[in-house]
């Protein structure tokens, strides 16, 4: 676990430089493997168990919430636990075993304790015919029944007998347990990442999801933040509804979100956007998703699905967009046994890992900036931003970028617009060339590393400070992070953009300090001019 | 005639499966046939007569306006009768004659009593060169003149001759005379149909129009309904110019409206839109068109038409479209003696009367909602709404149906837009398929009627009323239509959908009873809730 | 040069037929011609010489702004001038002499007077290694340098030697030069035109722009104008920084604006939109080249160019374009001694003139109307405007237009609209044929002249001025220009539609005068009509 370094924070595109893909994903199946087993539900102890282990990675809150409790329109229920259960033969043998495997049991099956014929217990037994080597997974949550699933092959194989039924569970008035753990920001505005974490013996669906929001959690806490980052740790459905109960008058401060599923098997990314169809998360996980090379697929919302559900519902509306792989349902793999340990992909952990954290690096840096000079261009020759001898025949690429950036710093497009501007980019089939280019490399800049392998051929575009102003007074801090460290690299490809640099594996203090006295020699040109007041020039 | 049962209305859905299309246009033609002899004018006693033979149908009220009276930039016209008319050549033949067909007369021709050689005739007289055997349709209505039409072969065979020429009409001070009928609704905002009933022995054009319109008055004169629906049976232009000059305050009150014309034909249907391109009126219309499984056109709006260009002129630009099937001047019997009853189709009469009954429906079920519980979704499965078996890997269509209605009822969408809502089905490309299918299959619920032989496989989307609450206080009566009646029939392919139902000819009192009480047994469930207040379930 | 004629103005359509476009091109070169050899800057006597020569064609104010002013971001430089300056060979031979061309030195030198080795020498002296018989033009305005420029062929042929170096120039307080011409019309709207004058012996850019803008000023002072028009002859960038910055208030006025430059080579025309991408001034420029019949091409606005920079930086984003045929940078004799005087087409300095007024024209006609009659349609055929016989099967393409321009007359569509309306034209596929085509009639009906020899195909949109109304106050003298005028000619070929008319050259009053008495006695029924009140008809 890595300690949180608040005091000391490193820089975010250090963090992403020091990520090592090819062990992050085998760290996050390491806390999975350790979770799998774990029998969990809606509520109960499996549930507290799960985020007992979760707290040795980051300082989770544990929510009690009692139930009985009115959620909206729902009410929290009965606590469930479960001990033991099984199916008996004549001859005492566990012909199905909850010990085995806790898919076995209906999930909140009420306590059961007697012996009964096939025929009065088939009703009880659940079987896939179409994959009939796998146990499925069954839940009865709010209605009161018992149940064991069993591979369908078992089930036709099950002579006539007189059978032992137990489920030795308790459904008692209790608790619905939830963990949260709020990353302070510099601003009080909140980036939400949900995932519901009460899937027993379930990989995919979803230990994935609370693995990689574990692996986000621990990384953003390294990093000097914008936003603050509220973590939920929650049960499905009554877990998100529970939490936006409690915190109804909080949720206003919620204008970015994620609810993290199916984040480790081996297909590609699949995004589903928010409610309102065109928040900054669903622009920023699209922007990663575009341009990482990969295949992915973008989904309009649809109020099926998981919390998001909740948190899109029209009383909210929050821009929640909901980030997995393959999705729920078309996977063959899904809500059965062989959602297992095996189905995980460690790629694609550290790939899923790897893809929200340059979303939330580019809503991070998605500032919008008002140029201090908005009436006529600044003149950056002055300032050795711009060459001095004139009439050559040629535009130069960086001279390009800055004349947009400036123009386009007017307070109302934020970096990312200015990438996407209607007016200026969707328009613009007749744009020339070099300005297109010239804006591409800048969106680009949101992605791009600087590392020193790629120094002799980045382009720092560096605009004194004293040029841009925030607008927003909302984020106090906001210092200039985009334009001060954006660096124009026309050299790398595409497909290396996407934050899979390898060297330092996670973010090591001591190499940023190096890099920061390193950064500080480097641009000494502007960093001067950033002490001078404008006027004094 | 149907007798107005406003103390017993029907339901509209119940209205539309009671008419039987194999005799409804026969009947239309049956009244079509009746007014055909009557020589019209946009004043005078034809007129009249078309009115009170109309009366007997609908409760009509006859409105005079005096001639000279001011209407807008317009003047009320005199007053024209016609007896007689003929041309009689020196053998006292009449080899033009009025009585024979009312078309030979130009219409408004002022008296005329001489006696004059062919060349002086032949100004006066109007034919058809490419369509040589018929009588065209000629009008001065707003220019002293005088004329005679026949068929062009007629005219090239008339010898040299002194002709009696005798009109016997009179053009004096009197009055526009033109027929309405409010039917009131539960709210004063007024749906209008307008058809220009001043032509003389021409059918598509308009008696087609005054034919539907009638049938149309007297059976929405049964259903309990949301708006008022005006009928104007008017002179063309000078009559929709009269009315709006005469109601200029009171034309705020038309939020929908459609002008009826060319409704006979053999043609498919053309809409053309109101000048606002996106009215209800215009949605509605095109939902019918578009789910009717026929041909079809829709037009812009243009300033060349009908009546739609007084009620769509800038000062108005009520919406009001134009409803029609083949359009004027593109059938060659059109403005001719071709346009008689023999060019009348009773299928395209029903059809126009089913069709325009279609629309309708739809305006008067286009209700906003606005959950009552927009927070979080309400819990279905404690009301039988929902599967409480969890763990499934497919989403069920009636289910995704409900989630998406209660998604939408944010008091921004009314069902009109839930079916094409420009967030999530026109960008829709990558919408999950079952998702547009239960939006499809939604959209269709305002068409779809739920007969005895379709009830094995109809899927009700039964949503308690509690659930949901109408935002515009405007419509006070309004009353849970849809949702209530909703009816998802995945299996009925779309051609079965537009209205087309075939069983009891006629909206039926006693079997509206009957299937009522049928509907509370088999809705018990949540009709139970329905009564019961949200807290105390 | 033309005399004002405010006091007895002629009419713009006339103006522009008056134009002999093969003698407006040879007069603009004439001018230029005078101009080039002069040794321009961005500040100095050059460009005063030029304000003189200019100052004979339009009446300038000649403003002069002292040095070290604080313009904005900038200020304004110490005035450079130039008396001579050589390389002289250790023989005494001038090898380099800014007599034979100003090109040589670069333009801002510091005084220089010394001997130096080739070596020495040599970092100061630019050429163009892939045109190597060219003279690059270089500047050094904003840092102390001095340089010679020459062919680079002559370069590599200097031999080691003693060369004396000589740039007797000053660089000192002064001044900035520039000259502004107001021309005033009816309202204080303005229209700016604005080319940058200090380029020394070049052509293209930008005493070509310098020339038609010359030409503009002097047909434009002919006309009774709506807008006013302000010409500026400014220095390049630091021109148009201190126009704004000493008219910071006034620039609100600025409605459309046009910077003209590279307006005299072979290409075809160039647009750059301003940053607004839709103003007023895209759309007239637009359309003209749209119908020109000519190649053009549109380019998106980008923040590299010329003094678009400026008055579209986001803190004035004044809706402001470029004009130019072949963009800078994009022929290869831009900023070379090849930007001559042979490198200039009469016809294309010509055409510019044309398409820029044809531009202007467009403005000026681009009314709003606000129909007096807008509720129901003013009766056209009272007024002789329409048809008296009716029931003819075919509407009639003057009638529909005319009902077009009243349903549009609603406050909310200019002419140019009309043209455009995307309710009704973008999504009109299904528009029937004719409406379109009368819109596409009307539409050109801005471009089209009226002269005697298509009086015979020409069809007059004459409705009475009493029906229309402007509702922007703001233009008090707005009287019905286009509707009065407006001429419908089908069969015109585009081609011909672009201004090229040819008979008499210029605009002469008597011709004017002679016209209107014609046009008087032509268009006698509506402008009869035009002296009443509406009533009294």
């Amino acid at each position: 676990m890595l300690t949180e370094t608040h005091n000391n924070p490193c820089d975010f595109t250090e963090l992403r430089e020091g990520i090592d893909p090819s062990t992050v994903g085998d760290e996050i199946l390491a806390l999975i493997r350790e979770l799998y087993p774990i029998c969990r539900s809606i509520t109960g102890d499996g549930f507290r168990q799960t985020l007992g282990r979760l707290k040795k990675e980051i300082p989770l809150d544990i929510h009690e919430v009692a139930s009985g409790t009115r959620v909206f329109d729902w009410t929290v229920p009965r606590e469930w636990n479960i001990r033991d259960a099984y199916v008996k033969n004549s001859r005492g043998e566990r012909v199905i075993d909850f010990r085995r495997h806790n898919l076995h049991v209906v999930n909140y099956s009420v306590p059961v304790q007697r012996t009964m014929s096939l025929a009065q217990l088939r009703p009880h037994l659940h079987s896939l015919p179409e994959q009939p080597d796998l146990i499925p997974y069954r839940t009865s949550y709010y209605k009161e029944n018992w149940g064991f699933c069993l591979p369908h092959r078992q089930l036709e194989q099950m002579p006539e007998d007189n059978y032992e039924v137990c489920i030795d569970s308790t459904l008692l008035d209790g608790h619905l347990t939830y963990g949260e753990y709020l990353l302070p920001g510099g601003s009080e505005v909140e980036v939400l990442i949900s995932c519901h974490s009460c899937q027993p013996s379930l990989c995919n669906d979803n230990l994935s999801g609370v693995g990689v929001a574990t692996f986000l959690a621990q990384h953003l806490a390294q990093v000097r933040l914008r936003y603050s980052y509220r973590f939920l740790f929650i049960p499905g459905t009554i877990g998100s509804i529970t939490w936006l109960s409690l915190n109804e008058d909080h949720a206003g401060k919620i204008e970015h979100g994620l609810v993290l599923t199916c984040a480790g098997d081996s297909g590609f990314v699949n995004y589903k956007k928010s409610r309102r169809g065109n928040a900054s998360i669903d622009r920023a996980v699209i922007q990663v998703l575009k341009h990482s090379g990969h295949d992915y697929a973008i989904h309009e919302f649809s109020p099926y699905g998981y919390d998001e559900r909740q948190y899109c519902s029209p009383g909210f509306n929050l821009p929640v967009g909901c980030f997995m792989r393959t999705p729920h349902g078309k996977f063959p793999e899904y809500h059965t046994s062989a959602d297992n340990l095996e189905f995980m992909q460690p790629a694609s952990l550290a790939d899923s890992f790897s893809k929200c954290l340059a979303a939330f690096y580019i809503l991070e840096n998605d500032v919008t900036y008002l140029s201090q000079n908005p009436r006529c261009e600044p003149q950056l020759g002055s300032r050795g931003l711009y060459r001095t001898m004139g009439g050559h025949q040629d535009e130069k690429l960086q001279e390009t970028a800055m004349l947009w950036v400036l123009n386009l710093c007017d307070g109302e497009h934020s970096l990312l617009d200015m990438r996407r501007d209607p007016e200026w980019l969707s328009t613009s089939s007749r744009m020339p060339r070099t300005s297109c280019c010239a804006m591409n490399y800048w969106s680009r800049a949101e992605e791009v590393r600087h590392g020193s392998h790629i120094q002799h051929d980045t382009l720092t575009l560096a605009l004194p400070w004293s040029f841009l102003r925030q607008p927003c007074a909302r984020y106090p801090t906001g210092c200039c992070f985009v334009v001060r460290r954006a660096v124009l690299t026309p050299e790398i490809p595409d497909d290396k953009l996407a934050g899979r640099s390898g060297r330092s594996p996670r973010c090591r203090p001591k190499s940023i300090v190096h890099r920061r006295s390193k950064d500080k020699g480097r641009h000494a040109p502007w960093r001067e001019k950033l002490r001078l007041p404008l006027e004094s020039r």
